[in-house]
């Protein structure tokens, strides 16, 4: 998942309420519902996304016969997409529902929280946060920013975006203007790929006009909405940069230290809840949309093993730069590595040993 | 997972409350507490499976403030593991908590809710149920039998078995004595297994008397408690009978229908929060027991792939037999087969093309 550009979030930034407002201790009286926003970073035609959120709200509001309240804004709305982790900080919002490692250039250890590159894929970051120490360990990490986190969303595996050419081998990647952000652009300028940042909206002309030789997005389900297979014929997989894309939920520290009891009960459920429906819609979807860009003439390509190999070395080494660099970013980093390699160990001998049998017959039957 | 025979519940059988006696209906006064019981087929030993229906339990009494209070009871309290879908239909208690497959004699449809043989992953399984149609169709069914019904777990896949001999050959399940039960002992009939049904207290003795061959039970972390690795070397992968082995609350029809809305959502939030939950808690804690085990000398063999191949077809051709012979589990067949095959078809692009490439770096690392 790209960075959004803040340009395309300033356009619809006229569009909410009370933009900059702060939001008003949340004192609980009795029959007072509390009343909440929650700030995404996504536009709502993103509806696995937002929709998400959403869900999650009504689901809160439910819970609690009405009492808690939370309205979730769009990206833009009250603040650009990116602004989701300060608007909370700074108590603009109460919460807010967002990709973590949008914020790298202010927290890379953040971007645990997220998933990085060739790191757990959905279930072994579930693991690692729920019954693997992550949640408090990144926890200790957010309230310096009198921030509390939790999972609330994964996306999975993306696919490794659009290509107008073929990647056939490393070289292929020097020079390339890919349109790419966060650590995966950072690792990726070691093998003399130019990162580009290009709004959303901007990302089909440019493809179509040749300014960029390939753009990542998501997967088949929301790259399908904005086109791009009609500009780019090559659909690499996978986008190696995330082993998942886990979606956060970030809230006031002090906002939910003032929360009754029950209402982070609901909070806390809801996001679990989302966490896994978010990547059931997901995995639902997306097949769907796969077939349908496969039926549009869209050629699927696996990135050479070669050039996962030079990606994959890239990877490494930054990561042992920023660890070198940044103290949170180590102390994660550090936690999380070992969890890693014994839980791909597992994965490698029971899942992967009965999935990569039967996904091979699926294959077959048709 | 292998039936849990009735034997071993009825040695606890005496130790529960008031066994026997229906649960009075739930009629919702003010300030009273609604007070439920669910029954679990599970020991308290299987702190996974059972401490998911008491976390699950914990959640929805503090959602609701205290007002929705529901007794989880281990296997055995009331009655035993395999009488869980009886007691819940029939009113001796409120819910349940089990795996549906152990109900296949009484109605095999119910055996997709749980997973089957060469089906779907945990994921695929999420996505099936939550945003595929699973849980209306499948629900569809349970309301003949009086039952609400939604997924509140996953194990995930499962080992293929503790064996004293190698297989090396598909002639080596011929006469095999193979402790295994359900919908996976009928189909290894076809290949020569005989399938023997013996209580998880039993399995350590006969094994080492010889009295076995073979045992399935669940994993590394449940496996580890029962000693196998002290008397049979080979732990086999994958466990094929199962694509992933969700774990299903089952509520009366009538008693749900009796709930204040608020108590259905907590009891839905809850129910959803443990299945993320669940898998989260067995994908941390197998990977840390896998390594004891290899630590203790056992040897983790892969079924050779043509012994997989065989189990294949026998599969598919006893689904045809089931579907020919009953109404319920032909239509859910039907719906289901078009949705895994698809969903093979986008994972072993996107995931598994990223998964097999990190599952063997992290075994190079070490």
């Amino acid at each position: 998942m790209g960075h959004i550009h803040r340009r395309k979030l300033l356009k619809g930034a006229a569009v909410g309420m009370a933009a900059g407002a702060v939001a008003a201790p949340s004192v609980v009286r009795a029959q007072m519902p509390v009343k909440w926003r929650m700030v995404t970073s996504w536009p709502k035609t993103l509806d696995a996304l937002h929709g998400s959120a959403e869900a999650m709200c009504q689901r809160i509001e439910k819970l609690t016969d009405g009492k808690f309240q939370i309205r979730a804004f769009a990206a833009g709305e009250i603040v650009p997409p990116l602004g989701v982790a300060d608007a909370v900080q700074n108590n603009t919002v109460e919460c807010g529902h967002t990709l973590t490692s949008f914020y790298f250039g202010k927290r890379p250890a953040w971007a645990f929280d997220a998933g990085v590159a060739f790191g757990l894929n959905a279930r072994q970051q579930a693991a690692w946060m729920h019954h693997g120490g992550g949640k408090e360990l990144l926890n200790d990490i957010y309230k310096k920013d009198n921030l509390v986190a939790m999972p609330c969303g994964n996306v999975g595996v993306q696919m490794g975006g659009w290509y107008r050419k073929e990647i056939k081998t490393v070289e292929d990647l020097k020079g390339l203007k890919f349109r790419i952000g966060g650590l995966g652009g950072i690792i990726m300028t070691k093998l003399g790929v130019v990162p580009q940042q290009i709004a959303p909206g901007d990302i089909y002309s440019s493809l179509e006009r040749g300014t960029i030789d390939a753009a990542e997005w998501i997967g088949p389900y929301d790259d399908e909405k904005l086109g791009f297979h009609r500009v780019a014929k090559f659909y690499y997989a996978p986008g190696w940069w995330e082993g998942s894309a886990q979606i956060t939920t970030l809230a006031n520290l002090a906002q939910w230290q003032a929360l009754p009891p029950a209402f982070r009960e609901a909070y806390e459920a809801a996001a679990a809840e989302q966490t896994l429906s978010m990547m059931a819609k997901y995995d639902a979807r997306n097949p769907e949309a796969l077939k349908r860009l496969l039926a549009a003439g869209v050629q699927v390509k696996q990135f050479p093993r070669p050039v996962l190999e030079a990606c994959y070395n890239a990877t490494f080494e930054t990561y042992k730069e920023l660890a070198a660099k940044d103290a949170d970013f180590k102390r994660v980093y550090d936690a999380w590595l070992p969890f890693l390699d014994e839980s791909n160990r597992w994965f490698r001998i029971c899942e992967a040993g009965l999935d990569n049998y039967r996904f091979a017959k699926a294959i077959k039957r048709t």
